[in-house]
């Protein structure tokens, strides 16, 4: 049996809906358009471009531009939205031409439709609850859809930010908890002087919390949003209270402090602040990938390698070598940083392609933008879950590395000058004797005045080792 | 009512799986370890690796070390697999830690599980048929997952290569039509020297044919497998026979001229082959983001533009402006263009950062190369069928804006010379003459030259115009 | 006649430096290695170093650790550095292996050897002034070269954050210049509705001031330094007396406030302030690329573009077109930001291969992030004097334009619905005929009312034209 | 005293010049117009240029355009250029608005001033040698820079496949060299299986046997010229025999392969072939960073590092840590790599900015071409001489480690099974046992069995270690 449909037309001309969709006619056209990625538009940018909705319908009434009978449908319908009903009816692809018409389109048809419901008419019977006219009333694309993905970047942003905060706190208690634990620093891969593991975990929190630093600057700038811009920023056809009474719902409705941007036009046309959050999560990412990269090399062995930090097991790590076990959530943050990097340079290119009084490639810097926030939250919380949370000091192996080494060399420079202690190290790998024995046999230094100098320690903070015995020029 | 469990254990301990789950312990692991994209593991991935597990059981049977009771039954369970069945079972994301070790096992386990209800077993009951010791048997992640990955991506360019094909063809069909019209040719977005629209849309189908070419020879390097390098390269637990075998099974399985690489340690380590497709993708998205720029600029208008091409109107373009159509289908490929750049940014990354005899980065490469693959695919066709074929040139104000041009001035350089010929533009500039009346009236040429010489067709092929009265130093 | 030569040695083994040279054996050993792009290191960088080296021996002497004689001529040395003398003795290229080792001992050695002299010592006479010992006191290559790059990098953006601010100067006037240029706003390159030519500059005005603020932020993250960090960030060998000393020192000798980084092992290891500048810079870079395609366009003509904009004419724009002129001054702008978003790509790359204690890929960081500074910089400068500052608008063309467009619609929607409104735009197209024309015709509305609603400078504010008429549901 | 100076006049105005200055009034208009980088026109570029312009004089007197006695001249100093003299007088900047026109114009009064000096005139007196009539005399900018860019960068690659070639012959003696180290194979970073040093390096070789096979692909496309496109590529004022003609002699000029494009609109306004090669350069950058990553691993040390390989000293490593050896050659091959995957970056933007006949950013992408190519020249150059030719195996500590791995479980997979492997290496961690005593002990397997089956060497090629004591199912 055929499903039954309805027809609608637009200046193009007329297609047939299926009756029970809420969609129409110009969601039908962007979906035969755009079959590209199959992947839906993010759920927070649906919820939030019906708060931007449900805000205009409240002004355009207080505007009397609205009638209320229509206007009270349209935010019953938007509340619904926001609150996860009629998702699957938002079909159109992530990647669309058009700078976010079809969506646009595709929320306006649906809250047509469901406020026809709600009036007790038929779908698609426009002239009661029209997509455009009511809908879309005082706006534009141009200005509704920069505006909540704003908001839903904003609220992701948010999000990541918490969990950021958590990771945080996670690097903070292994710097505490490893504060005595020294260790041989390296510096270009080779060992060089000592330094407390604790303290590599404390430069990893520091970093962070310039990333998240960052990532709040970049946010404050989301913002300011164009609503009451309309199609180039100009505000043809919205009112000057209307601007003002629309941007005030939204923030209540949202809980954000938005404001109108300063000059409308700008906030219509440049996408600057995406591409900044954007570029904050990408520094982000730079340092999440230095951060994995030096726990992965620290977690390396069992046996041929570095042997410093003993990941939890979060899975068998191979299909053929029996009882291996992989930093997994290490690897999989690294590849997150990696995409985080893509997503920017895909964003850098779809921002730098704006035209005009407006940027059309909207669509793509949202698909990135808000993956890229999202994927980071993700990968974040169970790396801090899985990964730093239970992570574990390997001792006995640190301490056993650190005293064969010549990292305590560097002490001697005050007391011995930069030629004769590198002359001593070379002399050491030559000769496999240690470094004590060849200053104590040349009479160099008495075995007091190197106890106090070669103190693994100490080496830790400022200071020069054994200054009371240091001889100036 | 809870749903019914069965209990699965590995080395690291036991978890409870859903008791109709044909997946097992190590995909739930890694469910829990991964809620990174939501966007599950491309289809052709899973075709292509359920297509390995086939050639494997075959392969293995033949060595004898695969029992043909068990083998025929991970055989069936691969066609249904290859078939599109139990799809619903590959719940791994696509962005995973453990170079692919997840989805491996994803597919070692369904398969084993379906494999015992196939021979009337339990599932879970892993003694009869087992995901390690049977369907992965001779296999590691290392070899199976970069083997399906390169069936995958081969199989996806070669779609891919048919859509270019076709709209290759459709430019070398405008290219036909617009033979005729002549128009000012722009060179820095001034006003150069004529040229044939058809010679444009020719240097679009020209550069295209390059595109093909490009990936065509990427594509062949993925011929090249490594099925039987196990862990590292190295072929431990393959059999020299087994490893012939396999590759000619799944040759016939997927009829792909596939072979074994020359050296198995290097194919297991390095990812060149998907950067270098990732990278002639890239240029083809370089060069279509050029063409669409161009399009959408000769699309402008109508009043305020270049208007010299009409695209076919798809959809209604904006939500406020009424009667506007917009390059949406252009647009589109655009933003599909700047995705596939920076998706190749991810990969190159994901690349570099293989360390020894392994890249663990190869679920984040996977995702992006298939996904680039992809919407150039769709975007192609798209693009193809729904802006080009039925692209019409604007003949009219192409020839008023043609006539009205001083593009056919630098036909007269070799009559006047340079520094004559600039005096005159810039003449006709300022006092708004033609720059026939000026030279007329100089008695620079005499009419009867000017017209042999200052014709706009003939200026689009080599040749000196007027070159009879040429006077030569 | 061979050019006398002098022997230096170090624990590797002696070389044979020119007599007359101040550079010593490390020196030479660096040009060996490393003949690779043949670009000095910039001059900024190494006035910095030399502050860096002289701020060092300030404060050594303070501590008594340098005797004052030697202390004494280093200063001298150091000073006349900073002055611009000596500079044909940098002679390590600009790519490097070693974390910029090269550089600081190139300096290190300068100093000694023109030191010596002061001392009235022989060249490589070490004793008595030491590279090592006495020039690099308290100090590593790990500290001194980042905190010269990063003073360097703060001096060439508050020269850049100048000459952005003359070309923000140079948008406002042209913003003020233009305020009465009403013209097509286009979106999706087509035809939109009205907008002033002033209101384009506003916001090209505006989002550079976003840029600056950006700029900013980024810059005062640079103040932050590691003198007294050493090797590794411990602080090993540099009393913590002496940290301070230096830090003091160092911010009056350049007249910045610097002050010492909180976590000195975070701000040895870490590489984030470098590339957050660069990201801004990035961002910078992409907005003006967007503003230079505009204006590019916008200047397009002169017979076959949209003709808007009237350059000035700064060179003949082609060798073979006689009297062609190209918009050379913002193709160059367009370029530079090609260059600088790829730059910091290298710099992304380059930051997120630190690895433990360091970061030895600073180098590569320092030659792309001063050169994206200088070329921002030069780039803009000429720009601005060039290409903006007396830049006109083509006035008549722009009206002309205007008056056949169909832009006006848009302003109806209140008043006839955004179907009608469509139906009324497609038929004027299709008939030829005018949209008041068609309106009054079918009797719409009133010639008084069209004459209200449809005028264009009243469509480049916020409002509903001819609102009064108004009849709502 | 003032230095003499010559005026020079064009269609914009007149010019003081230098008197002795071999470049003209376009060529100062352009030092004004672009003081950028700094950076002078790369060498090749010049030459290959002189080259064009050589070749073009010929061919136009051959057509009898150009009088021989002009012509003669013209070659003359084209041949001087090519021979490296009057270098100096090529004093535009490398990044430059006008796609090449001032380069191509500076090459153009360089050539017609020494031309004019041969004549015994007066430089600066164009009447009887003329940049645009006479040197520039059937080409333009369009056409004659593409041309010179493509054999550069020909050239380039040539050089640079000749140090590839050298480098891959390091790698392959590498290869046989350490062909009996026998060591720990890492995948994850974790101990994976055994695997031969010397496949290591053989896999370096065979991944860059791929890039050079690459390159040569990416080459062969760069012979393809558009010599007589002239300005937009329809050959307006070059001749057909021309256009055989001048490609003719450009061949036997350069002794390249060179053939004219078989569609001249796409090859001037396509810039495929430049990114096509700079994406193989990204690839071999790529691969080349993976390698030196590895390299940097397997020599980190001395103690508290992998110690696999030991690299020679090359200069000292730290100013401040006495003895220390850094890996500097490889360090600097991987900053090269992120500059050349950086410029790919730049040419990628600049080749998708090309618009309609024309790609105006054609000096940038020059630029970083050449640079890219350049630097991975010299690069690879020294770190093949300076740090793989000389590489050691230290080969007692592999072994050691190799002995205290678990890397030989594997091997037992197809005797005791992936579960039961599994569980002996977990409790030989927790029990510290060898896994060797727990078979023995468990009577898993027998003594002989055991020393048949756990061969390390053995391990490294396909089988089944001790198959003949396999039991199957």
């Amino acid at each position: 049996m055929a499903e039954t449909v309805r027809i609608e037309r637009d200046f193009i001309g007329e297609l047939s809906i299926p009756a029970s969709a809420y969609y129409g006619i110009q969601t039908m056209r962007a979906v035969d358009n755009f079959p590209i990625t199959g992947v839906p538009i993010e759920k927070e940018l649906i919820f939030a471009l019906a708060a931007v909705k449900k805000a205009a319908a409240m002004a355009n009434m207080d505007m009397k531009m609205l009638p209320p009978r229509i206007g009270e449908v349209i935010i019953k319908a938007a509340e619904e939205v926001m609150q996860g009903q009629l998702l699957d009816q938002f079909i159109v692809d992530s990647i669309q031409g058009g700078a976010g018409t079809s969506i646009n389109m595709n929320m306006n048809e649906v809250l047509a439709n469901r406020g026809l419901e709600l009036l007790s008419k038929v779908k698609g019977d426009y002239f009661h609850c029209n997509p455009n006219n009511h809908v879309n009333m005082s706006q534009s694309t141009n200005d509704a859809i920069p505006t909540a993905l704003r908001i839903a970047a904003y609220r992701h942003a948010a999000t990541l930010l918490q969990t950021m905060e958590q990771l945080h706190e996670g690097f903070v208690q292994k710097q505490v908890e490893f504060d005595d634990v020294v260790k041989v620093g390296r510096t270009h891969l080779q060992d060089a002087v000592p330094i407390k593991l604790g303290q590599e975990f404390g430069a990893y929190a520091k970093v962070l919390s310039r990333d998240m630093e960052r990532l709040q600057e970049a946010s404050k700038r989301l913002l300011s949003i164009n609503m009451g811009a309309t199609a180039v920023g100009t505000g043809l056809n919205a009112k000057t209270a209307y601007i003002q009474k629309v941007t005030e719902y939204l923030g209540e409705i949202t809980g954000l402090p938005l404001y109108t941007a300063e000059d409308l036009v700008d906030a219509t046309q440049n996408t600057d602040a995406y591409l900044e959050m954007s570029a904050a999560l990408k520094v982000c990412a730079v340092n999440m990938s230095k951060i994995c990269n030096d726990i992965r090399l620290m977690a390396s062995g069992p046996r041929a390698g570095f042997s410093e930090l003993l990941l939890p097991a979060r899975q068998p790590g191979s299909s053929i070598m029996p009882g291996k076990v992989n930093p997994v959530m290490v690897e999989v943050m690294n590849q997150i940083s990696f995409q985080v990097i893509g997503n920017d340079h895909t964003i850098a290119l779809a921002c730098g392609a704006g035209q005009f009084e407006l940027n059309v490639m909207g669509p793509v810097i949202a698909f990135n933008l808000l993956q890229s926030l999202k994927i980071m939250n993700n990968g974040m919380d169970v790396f801090h879950r899985f990964a730093i949370k239970e992570l574990d000091a390997n001792r006995d192996h640190i301490k056993r590395v650190l005293d064969q080494s010549f990292t305590m060399i560097t002490a001697l420079n005050p007391h011995l000058g930069y030629d004769v202690a590198a002359g001593i190290v070379k002399e050491a790998l030559r000769t496999k004797q240690t470094i004590t024995s060849i200053i104590l046999e040349r009479g160099l230094l008495t075995i007091e005045e190197l106890q106090e100098i070669m103190h693994p320690e100490q080496m830790t903070t400022p200071g020069i080792a054994g200054e009371r015995f240091l001889h100036m020029g």
